[in-house]
């Protein structure tokens, strides 16, 4: 990149920051805990976000920002699932960006919400940059992708704080090597929690939703 | 986006979009008939690079230039295969540039090539956006990936010669409704050539492969 090229994209970045910690701020005052969910296109966030929603109905109130370059179909899945949804079309923008999520928020009852989930557009790369103003960054693999994605996305595995491993139902007919999986996450993400599932069939989705409501009473009830 | 920020993109393409010519030239002069494969992270753009090389071996001469954010191992798998091989390490960046392109092509022996894939990195949304001067735009989808990603990433879908559909070994464990996305593909793209295969199992490969040496063929004999 140019030097121009550099500086321009230092300073969208800093003015972005500023408008995540707003972000951020809002969410706090509403007692609002919220994840920025990312991943490939097509690895299962909106089934993720799906099974959570369902699940936790009765036990939390959760809203759902979509970030997609066109359509509603996941906002409409996820009020389906019975989550309070705002739709974000980025018009070909490849990932979400603070300003984004300040607007959405403004369109949701955030002091009736317990939890927040935020589907980042689908990419490996762009949407790690980008502070929204979320408290933690979930990725979700999946197994199909195949096992070398953290040494080839290491920006993104490096940079979350959760990874779901979805489609294990898929591990008995693709060729997928955990061990080889597992060692580059390691590398990048020492000790990074790991909940392997399959939004399918169900399995594993226990762990990750007892995760969930304890990270929401956590972040209720500080020590 | 500002309409400095606009502007600053807009000559970053432009400039670009001459290197871009620059390449083709290079290639035709050399005879070399070249495409850019794009996909998702994970969908089997290097499977697909793999079986045309090794099926291909005797036939045609095929060159590589694989793009990475890191790492070495597409090209590795590429040379494996047969190819002559140039890894590109984007070094964060979402996608290929022209000028990445020309330092490959500067390092690959196109007086001894019938055939250049570029792979691109894996990204739905950026590498849409740019020119490399390559013949045509190949899309690998794949069946996991689930039949919504026409409707959401309808920039790349819109944007492409060719359609190829990995994975289809997959169809029996997944849920992947062919005619809502057969339905998506032609609102973006009508009559765009598609192949489904299957890099595993084999299946389909026979079409993609003739279409490939066709269009070699077509290209060294313009009528």
């Amino acid at each position: 990149m140019t030097s121009k090229r550099i500086a321009v994209v230092e300073n969208i970045l800093s003015a972005n920051d500023q408008l995540a910690e707003e972000n951020r701020r809002r969410l706090d005052d509403a007692g609002v805990f919220a994840l920025n969910v990312m991943a490939s296109p097509g690895a299962g966030k909106t089934s993720l976000i799906e099974q959570t929603v369902q699940r936790l109905a009765g036990q939390l109130r959760v809203g759902v920002i979509e970030g997609d370059l066109a359509t509603s179909i996941d906002a409409e899945r996820a009020e389906a699932a019975g989550a309070v949804s705002v739709q974000i079309n980025t018009g070909g923008n490849c990932h979400l960006e603070a300003p984004m999520v300040r607007d959405a928020l403004a369109q949701l009852p955030l002091n009736d919400l317990d939890l927040l989930i935020v589907e980042n557009v689908g990419n490996l790369v762009c949407p790690a940059g980008w502070k929204l103003g979320t408290h933690l960054n979930v990725l979700v693999a999946s197994v199909p992708e195949g096992a070398d994605k953290p040494y080839k996305y290491p920006g993104m595995y490096n940079g979350v704080d959760i990874l779901v491993v979805n489609k294990i139902d898929l591990l008995p007919y693709v060729t997928f090597d955990m061990d080889f999986f597992k060692r580059g996450v390691e590398i990048l993400n020492p000790g990074v929690t790991t909940f392997p599932v399959s939004c399918r069939t169900g399995d594993g989705l226990e762990a990750w939703l007892a995760w969930v409501q304890d990270s929401v009473a956590a972040y209720r009830q500080p020590s």
